[in-house]
C-alpha cells in the first residue's frame, strides 16, 4: 500500500498518478457492434449461439427462460436466516426509495397559464446481473427494488450461467424484489436481446446493472435505442479518518472494497502519522488471514494509498478531486466534514458505520458513481425507473399577455411558422 | 402528406414504416474518434484546426474565447421589443424550472439509523448551440437557466461562427441566462474541448444541446468521462384533434414542426374524416405562403400524415406507440386524453395552445426526447445539472439490529472483509 504526504515534493504528481488508474480500459467495440447486429439480426439463435459458446453451455430456445418452478427450488433451498437477511434488506431498501419518490408540479400562474409536470414510470426495464463469481443478490435487490417502486410495470432480468451455474440466492432476490421474467443469458448478447427484442425476450424501455467490459460497451452502443445507467467502472472507497478511528475496523473496510477485484481503490486520508503508520500495518495483519487476500491484496498493491496531509482543509480539497464513490468519515464529527463534501456517491458517518452496511442493509442504493463521476451523476435511484412530462394549458386571455413575444421570437429565428402558429390565433394573420 | 386509415387493411405495415424514420443516420463514428483524440493530444491548436477547416474561418488563439466587448456590443444592437421578448422568455423559464427544485430526503428509523440524500449542483457545465441555421438564442435559455437554477457555479457555451457569422441574439441570450464563458467553435472539437479540457478551455462535468450527427456522436463517445443529455434525434409533433379545432390551425402547427428540417415529422391524428380531408387540405394552402416552404413541403412529403381512427381508443394507443417529443391534445376535453397518456415529452392542451409558445414562452423546456425516447427519458430539467449524495448515519445499537443481516450476505457472496468490516464492530470477530 503506497503512503503519500502532500509535504512530499512530487505530491500532486502521484496524487494525479493515483487517479489514473482506468485508463487501460480493453478494446471491445467492434466485437460488441457484431454481437449487437447478430442478435438484431438473428434474435435468440444469436443470443444461444454467444451464450453457448461464452458460458461453455448448451442451451436451446426451451432454456432461456427461467422457468417459476427453478426459482421456487432455488428460493426453498436457501438457509432461513440468509433468506431472513435478504428480507430485511429488502424492505429497508424499498423504504428509502419510496422516500424519493417525487411530486407532481401543477401551478397557475398570473397570465392564466397552468403549467405542470407529471412523472410516470417506465413500462419496461432490464436488469443485468453478472454471472459466476460476481453474480450478488444484493445487487439484484438494488437494481430491481428501485424499478418495482417507482411503478414499473414489467421487470426483465438477464444473468448468465457459466458452465451452467446459477447463485440461487440470485433467483430469490429477484423473487423478491418483484422481477417479472429472469432470462439466463449475459454479455453483450443479453443487452442487445433487452434493447432491441428477440422472439422470446420483449424488449425493455431502459437498462440498468453492472457487468464487465463487454457489458459496459453494449450498453454504451445501445445508449438512446434504450436508456441506460452510468458505465460503472472499477469501485472505490476514501476514507477520511482522525484518531478517534480504530486502525484494525479501517484496514478492514479498506481491504472491503480491495476485495472487490484487482483494480477497485482503496484510499486513506488523515492528518494523524501515527494512525497512518497503523492502518498500513493492520492492513498487512488483516491480509493473511483474509479469504480473498490475492485479489485484495493486489487491489492495495497497484492502486491503494495511505494519504498524510496537514489538516482537513487539504483533505477536502483532495476528497473533491477523488468525487469517491463511497466515502467513510470516520471522524469524531462528521457532520462538519460532510457540508464541505461536494462529490460523493454515498457517505458513511461515524466509527460504526462502514461502508459494507450500504452495501447490504441500510437503504440507500449501493449501485453509485464510480471513478470520478460522481461530479456529475448520482446513484441508482427511483428517478432512473421513471420519466417527466410536462404540460401547457392556457386560459382565455393567455395567449394575447404571452404571444406577442413568442411571435417576436419566432420571426428572429426565422420560423414562419412558428409565428404564424400563435398569431393566427391572436388575430393577427 | 400522407393519409392513412385505421380501416385500412395495411395500417398496421404503413404505420410501422411512418415510425421507422431514423434509420439512416450517417456513420460518423470514426471521424468524430480521430477529432476527439487529436483534441486530447494537441488541445486548442486542434481545436483552431478544425474550426478553420469545418467553418471557413481563420481563428487563432486569441479569438477562441467571445469577449465581454463583442458580447455588450451584440447585445446593444437588438431592437427593444426583441429583448423585451427574451427577457419575458427567460424569466417564464426560471420560474418553472425554479419549481422543479427537488427537495433533500433526512429520517431516522426504528432502528436509530439517520438515512438522507442530499441534492447539490455541478461544478461546471458546457452548452453546445448549434451555429449556421440552426442557432437559436430559445435554445440557450433553455439549456443555460436551468443550469443557473440548479445553481451550477460556471457555464461555458461553444457556439460555432460558420464564415465567421454569429448571431448577436444567441449572445444575448447567452448572457442573460447567465452564461460565464463563450467560445466561438462547433462540432465534435467543441464538445471534445469542454469534455477533456484544453489551455483555453477548462473541463466541464455534464454537457447538454442539440447539434448535427458529430455532435451527437461526440456526446455519444465522451459519454462517461462527462455527462450528456439524450441524443437528440430529428423534432417531431403528434396532433390529437376533434372537430372543435381550426383546420387552419392545426396546418400551421404541422407546418411550424416540418419547418424544422426534411426528417422532421408532423402527425395528426383525429376521429373525423371531415377534419382529416380539411387539414390536407390547408397545409396545401398554407405552404403556398410559408417562407420556409421547401423544408417544411419536404418533411411533410416524407414524413407527414394524417391519420384516421375509429375511436380515441385508437387513437391513445398509437399516441402511445409513437410517444411523441410534442403532443398536441386540441381537443373539447384535452384533460381526459392526457390521463391516457403514457409516454409524451410535453403536452399542449387546447385549441388556443400551439407548440410553438412551449418552444419560446410557456416555460417548460423545449429540449425534450425525440423519435419515442420519451418511453424512457425526460425533457431537460434543474435535475440534469444536479446529482445526489445518501448517507447513512447509525446510533449506537443500530449496527446490532442490521449488521448481523449484512454479516450473512456478504458471507453468501464470498466477500470475507465485507463481513469482517461489521462483525469486528459487532466483537464478533
Amino acid at each position: 500500500m503506497k503512503f503519500l504526504s502532500t509535504a512530499q515534493p512530487h505530491f500532486a504528481a502521484q496524487f494525479n498518478a493515483l487517479l489514473a488508474r482506468s485508463a487501460d480500459e480493453p478494446q471491445v467495440g467492434a466485437q460488441v457492434r457484431e454481437i449487437i447486429a447478430q442478435v438484431r439480426e438473428r434474435g435468440d439463435a444469436a443470443v444461444l449461439d454467444y451464450t453457448n459458446r461464452f458460458d461453455r453451455v448448451a442451451m436451446t430456445a426451451a432454456d432461456l427462460r427461467i422457468t417459476a418452478d427453478e426459482i421456487s427450488v432455488a428460493t426453498a433451498e436457501i438457509p432461513h436466516a440468509l433468506r431472513d437477511a435478504l428480507a430485511l434488506a429488502a424492505a429497508r431498501i424499498e423504504r428509502f426509495h419510496r422516500a424519493q419518490l417525487p411530486q407532481d408540479i401543477k401551478f397557475t400562474d398570473e397570465t392564466g397559464a397552468t403549467l405542470g409536470m407529471r412523472w410516470g414510470a417506465l413500462d419496461a426495464v432490464g436488469i443485468y446481473v453478472p454471472g459466476g463469481k460476481a453474480s450478488y443478490p444484493s445487487s439484484v435487490l438494488m437494481n430491481a427494488i428501485p424499478a418495482k417502486v417507482a411503478g414499473v410495470g414489467r421487470i426483465a432480468c438477464c444473468v448468465p450461467a457459466p458452465d451452467g451455474v446459477l447463485n440461487p440466492l440470485v433467483l430469490a432476490a429477484a423473487k423478491m424484489a418483484g422481477v417479472s421474467e429472469i432470462y439466463r443469458i449475459g454479455g453483450a448478447q443479453a443487452v442487445a436481446a433487452m434493447a432491441y427484442g428477440t422472439e422470446q425476450i420483449a424488449k425493455v424501455d431502459r437498462i440498468t446493472g453492472p457487468g464487465n467490459a463487454y457489458v459496459a460497451e453494449a450498453k454504451r452502443q445501445v445508449f438512446g435505442q434504450v436508456g441506460i445507467d452510468s458505465i460503472a467502472g472499477p469501485s472505490e472507497v476514501l476514507i477520511l479518518a482522525d484518531d478517534s478511528a480504530n486502525p484494525a475496523h479501517l484496514a478492514l473496510d479498506l481491504l472491503a472494497q480491495a476485495e472487490h477485484d484487482e483494480e477497485a481503490q482503496a484510499l486513506l486520508i488523515t492528518t494523524s502519522g501515527a494512525l497512518a503508520a497503523s492502518v498500513l500495518d493492520a492492513v498487512k495483519t488483516a491480509l493473511e488471514t483474509l479469504p480473498r487476500a490475492a485479489i485484495a491484496g493486489e487491489s492495495i498493491r497497484r492502486h491503494g494509498a495511505v494519504i498524510l496531509v496537514h489538516d482537513w482543509d487539504e483533505a477536502v480539497v483532495l476528497a473533491n478531486r477523488i468525487a469517491p464513490e463511497h466515502l467513510q468519515l470516520m471522524l469524531a464529527e462528521p457532520e462538519r466534514m460532510f457540508a464541505k463534501i461536494r462529490h460523493a456517491g454515498a457517505v458513511f458517518m461515524g466509527q460504526d458505520c462502514p461502508e459494507a452496511i450500504g452495501d447490504y442493509v441500510a437503504g440507500p442504493n449501493h449501485v453509485l458513481p464510480t471513478s470520478g463521476t460522481a461530479r456529475f451523476s448520482s446513484g441508482l435511484s427511483v428517478y432512473d425507473f421513471m420519466k417527466r412530462t410536462t404540460w401547457v394549458k392556457l386560459a382565455a386571455g393567455t395567449l394575447e399577455a404571452i404571444g406577442p413575444a413568442a411571435v417576436a421570437l419566432a420571426a428572429a429565428e426565422n420560423l414562419g411558422a412558428h409565428a404564424a402558429s400563435v398569431a393566427v390565433r391572436l388575430g393577427k394573420t
